[in-house]
């Protein structure tokens, strides 16, 4: 668990894309982000307050999160000075990148003085169990897309916004580096050792109350050759009770994957839900989230109306409009 | 690599079954099984020529293989003094115990003098990359199951011997730490991190002569909640042209899990071929390989000829019988 709240580091960000670790802490998790650390030569602004480390200190701030990737993901010389300062006044540091924090010596030798922490959210911090399997108590819903970066985050993190508008009770899961670190924990599923990838999940997701929703990041795709076992173990550690199809539908081929072209929505359907219900016989599938963000607005509306009298159920961008109709179909469920 | 052959070490061995992986080496790669060396109160008996160090040495044995399960998986301090005295006499360790061999401060520096090498077949040697999803040249063949260990390495090593009998181009592509240590070679899949588990199966199976099989090692079972994405990956990473299900009637309960039953061999070929067909759409399930080691001669005749029947393609137990009746439905292909 990483300490909140973060002040976030932008670093010498190139462009505003660079920062979108931090972009999505600022969005979901406001509270969390008390202000933002910039280096003269950043170009990226999240329109937080800039701080100082010790103005950040003052205000409340436990953790400097690197809000930023750069090329290669390593960590920067650039960045080692105000790492160093911040260890130095107290700060935790949270990173996802694939240069770890702890194979920084200066930084481990730093923080051990100072009795501070370095937060890898890359890699696993603790040894998961082997799935047991058993059902446990509470309700569970998990975006499970036709590719993988098609929105499954921000669709899960939009369900559990409209949810805790609602007053229902509800907690995003975080099963990657970036919603770890917008969430302050999770499991960096796709560090995870095989043996123990669905006792991860298991972990993650524990016994609840009835009526409480666990909202589990989706990751991967079933269709996807390279990583669908991370999928399958989300599933089936997961035991869903309600499964979001996602899709991106401008997309000419898997990612990263050139001579794949993506599946319809109904395979995704049929070869999921067989899936889920090894687990979960109960489970259903009760919506489509699509990233129509390539889409203009006439041709995206024209799209989700047509998917959803083909498919039988609400088909909604939660980014263009937002997860309302997929909440109410949780919530019918 | 493990250099071959071996010297099979059967410890202090309180029973046969414990030096099962020796067994299995003896019984698939006998030209590897050199003889064997116990203890003084080994319980055990391959039938190998008992052997001293020297004597496998000047016999031309280059590894010296832990072939006993004790208790834990660790290494016996009763046994460090065979090892250390192997070691010194040039030998290779090879180990699929948990308790790693480099781990062991005394073998470490005794096999850095010497130049020899430590092989934990447990972990992964090398860093796989990421599935390619790309198509490989020559035949693939897989064992899927209704349930872990249900006897898929058995069912493709009799696959692989009777290729081999009959002139085919095969290779037997372990999967496991016994496959592994049977054959000098493999991937332990379920030791490989999330991310590059259907690459470390590419890994293991690249592009060959377009008449040669790969008899890739089956792991674990879609139908497992612990360790179905282990097989997904396996599936998507394989690309296998051919399918053999793997079943064992007689038992109770997935294994480990009491609560879930096993699937139908129907559904886990309607599971199995669409999942299989992302990556090969010319897949097709040839035959079915039933464990019946618990049903007398006269229940497994009958169970095997009502399957038959019902699922439409050969059902042979290759261990009361052979594997040839699945070699000719793969060689019909």
């Amino acid at each position: 668990m990483i300490p909140t709240p973060y002040l976030l580091f932008l670093g010498d960000a190139p462009d505003q894309l660079a920062t979108k670790v931090a972009q999505g802490i600022k969005d979901w998790r406001p509270d969390h982000a008390i202000g933002q650390l910039r280096l003269p030569t950043c170009k990226a602004d999240l329109g937080l307050t800039d701080m100082t480390l010790a103005e950040a200190k003052a205000a409340g701030a436990k953790t400097l999160v690197i809000g930023v990737a750069n090329r290669g993901g390593v960590i920067s010389p650039a960045w080692k000075e105000i790492l160093i300062a911040a260890i130095e006044a107290g700060f935790d540091i949270a990173s996802g990148l694939h240069n770890l924090l702890r194979h920084e010596a200066d930084l481990v030798a730093c923080s051990m003085a100072h009795g501070t922490s370095l937060h890898d959210v890359r890699v696993p911090g603790i040894d998961y169990p082997i799935a047991n399997g058993v059902k446990r108590t509470g309700k569970r819903v998990l975006a499970v897309g036709t590719d993988c970066s098609v929105g499954k985050m921000y669709t899960g993190l939009a369900i559990d916004a409209e949810m805790q508008k609602r007053g229902m009770k509800s907690t995003f899961r975080a099963t990657g580096q970036t919603g770890i670190l917008i969430t302050g924990q999770g499991i960096p599923l796709d560090a995870v050792i095989a043996d123990f990838m669905a006792g991860a999940v298991e972990y993650v997701s524990p016994d609840n109350d009835p009526d409480h929703w666990d909202v589990i990041e989706g990751q991967g795709s079933l269709f996807h050759a390279s990583y669908s076992g991370v999928t399958m173990a989300l599933i089936h550690g997961g035991q869903p009770d309600a499964i979001i199809l996602a899709h991106e539908p401008t997309r000419k081929h898997m990612r990263g994957l050139p001579s794949y072209t993506l599946p319809t929505l109904e395979a995704l359907r049929d070869m999921c839900l067989p899936i889920a219900q090894v687990v979960n016989p109960a489970c259903k599938i009760v919506g489509i989230s699509v990233n129509t963000a390539s889409m203009s607005e006439d041709e995206a509306r024209a799209y989700l109306s047509e998917l959803e009298a083909r498919m039988g159920m609400p088909a909604v961008d939660p980014f263009r409009d937002n997860a309302e109709r997929l909440v109410d179909a949780l919530e019918a469920l």
